[in-house]
């Protein structure tokens, strides 16, 4: 049976601000290329001066998901904290104008709608800096029993686990999850956020999470590994379902029991990497939650990939 | 001699709210496809919820001409009213960034920072719905007769008429620019702006302003001609240089002294073809406030205006 509501996406509800930037820019700031370092509202400023002009769009990992998602036609819902602010109605919009069902209305008396200022080097790559603002608010009293209730599978992201009350409403969802029998799963977000949340992530996986989705840096740093391998050895003693990217080389999905090898699907031109990850996640989780088997979710997952590194942003343009 | 500021850009100051549309949105809100349609904050609630996810970057005609001048190297300055709010801060910075001088503080007490919502249809044309929201509050107080006085040229967009008090801004500038010797430039907007503002128009030709931007369409428009053979046979009686852009058949410079005829750029891909004039007024302006010929600065129009067209937005990328 199909759950009125396919996927309910928990995460960082932040608008994107993009720039071309010289590599002096991230000797400046300090940040390391291709790297998301978090930033309070004096270094968002700073970075933000330094920046040439700018592009802004609604972004953040899991919210992009479930905007991909939403745009393949699956029905979601979302869970994220923005202020009341211009910012945060234009997050809120682009959402519901695919949608998606927004639970959290826009909050009063927050730190600002949170941004994540994206330096786009001269290569391509991008470093983000991202003042979290509202959704530092993230708590357990958020997490809406009747939403968690009323999905298929519940998307958390690594990156909640970085506010201060992230970690309780990340615990909050899971406990409804497993009381209403709904799939749990977690994307680990970036290697340096397992770096910050390892014990954390572990125990989640050794728990209620029956998904998780991971690059090969993020694994390998979760399960302490020096090469992909010895990451694939590890799982295969785990429970969860594990949805590995692996860029060019595709994807693989493996457990104790599975074991699916998906190829990339081949492009003309990148464009711009940003968001591959969460654009994979959307076709996959499509795929899966409207009865697909594995190996069709793996391909749709990987078309989906494919598209959206062919233009510019993490969001595919609206398709129906 | 070179002044300190080659060109001081007065207009409205906007952010603009793009994203791709069905036709049907354009029947639904009755605005004819291609047209900028002024619009109310109800309007504009109702417009941003039929339409889909979007994306926001800094624009406004003039503004864009101003942004693309910086960009060039040109010492620019502008006069534009924002609010204090989110997207009053983005659209100062994108103007500082490219060390524009910005002469007005973003306002308080005023309406929301305007904003452009423009429709992307299928075929590539953009229909925009402008909520002129903080810019209605220019008046001749915001008119700073040191940056009149300091630049070389004042460049006015015929949209400032649009505002209650924008003609006697405009007279301000026109006063003050003649008062100091500056040269006044005028660009017409769009045809619907030019039928809404046609005596105002002509009488600022007759007077102060000695170089007028348009394209075809907006000349005879004012001109009251059928043709545009016959708009420039009217031209050949007038003082000021008139720059006339012609798309795809390049541009012609003329008054009653003067012929110039330059032929486009030509392009492998138009990917978007908005802010075309804006490009190509900011190439001439470069080329003319630098001591190039009226060729010269034609030539240099033309490249940015092929430049634009083949990227997605009026400014084009940093480039220095």
């Amino acid at each position: 049976m199909t759950s009125p509501v396919s996927v309910l996406g928990i995460s960082n509800a932040i608008v994107d601000v993009l720039a071309h930037v010289d590599d002096e820019i991230l000797t400046e700031i300090g940040a390391p290329k291709g790297s998301m370092t978090l930033i309070d509202q004096e270094q968002a400023e700073k970075i933000y001066a330094l920046m040439g002009p700018a592009t802004e769009m609604s972004g953040g990992s899991v919210a992009n998901t479930i905007a991909n998602l939403a745009n393949l036609g699956g029905k979601s819902a979302y869970i994220g904290c923005v202020a009341d602010d211009q910012l945060g109605r234009i997050f809120v919009h682009d959402m519901q104008a695919l949608g998606v069902d927004v639970v959290l209305a826009p909050m009063n008396d927050t730190a600002p709608t949170a941004r994540s200022y994206i330096l786009i080097s001269p290569g391509g790559e991008r470093t983000m800096n991202t003042y979290l603002g509202a959704c530092m608010e993230l708590n357990p009293t958020h997490v809406s029993a009747r939403a968690v209730a009323g999905a298929g599978l519940v998307l958390l992201e690594g990156y909640i686990w970085d506010n201060p009350q992230g970690p309780a409403a990340a615990g909050e969802v899971m406990r409804l999850a497993k009381e209403n029998g709904v799939e749990v799963g977690l994307t680990l977000s970036d290697s340096y956020c397992v770096d910050r949340h390892r014990d954390a992530f572990a125990e989640a996986i050794e728990g209620p999470v029956q998904m998780v989705f991971a690059n090969e840096k993020e694994i390998m740093s979760l399960l302490g590994t020096e090469t992909f391998d010895g990451a694939l050895s590890r799982i295969r003693e785990l429970e969860p379902l594990f949805v590995l990217t692996r860029s060019e080389k595709g994807s693989v999905i493996v457990n104790n029991k599975t074991d699916v090898i998906q190829a990339a699907v081949p492009v003309e031109k990148v464009v711009d990497v940003t968001g591959a990850g969460d654009a994979y996640i959307a076709g996959f989780l499509y795929g899966w939650t409207t009865g697909s088997s594995l190996a069709e979710s793996a391909q749709l997952g990987s078309e989906r990939a494919a598209m959206v590194i062919q233009q510019v942003g993490p969001r595919l343009e609206k398709t129906n």
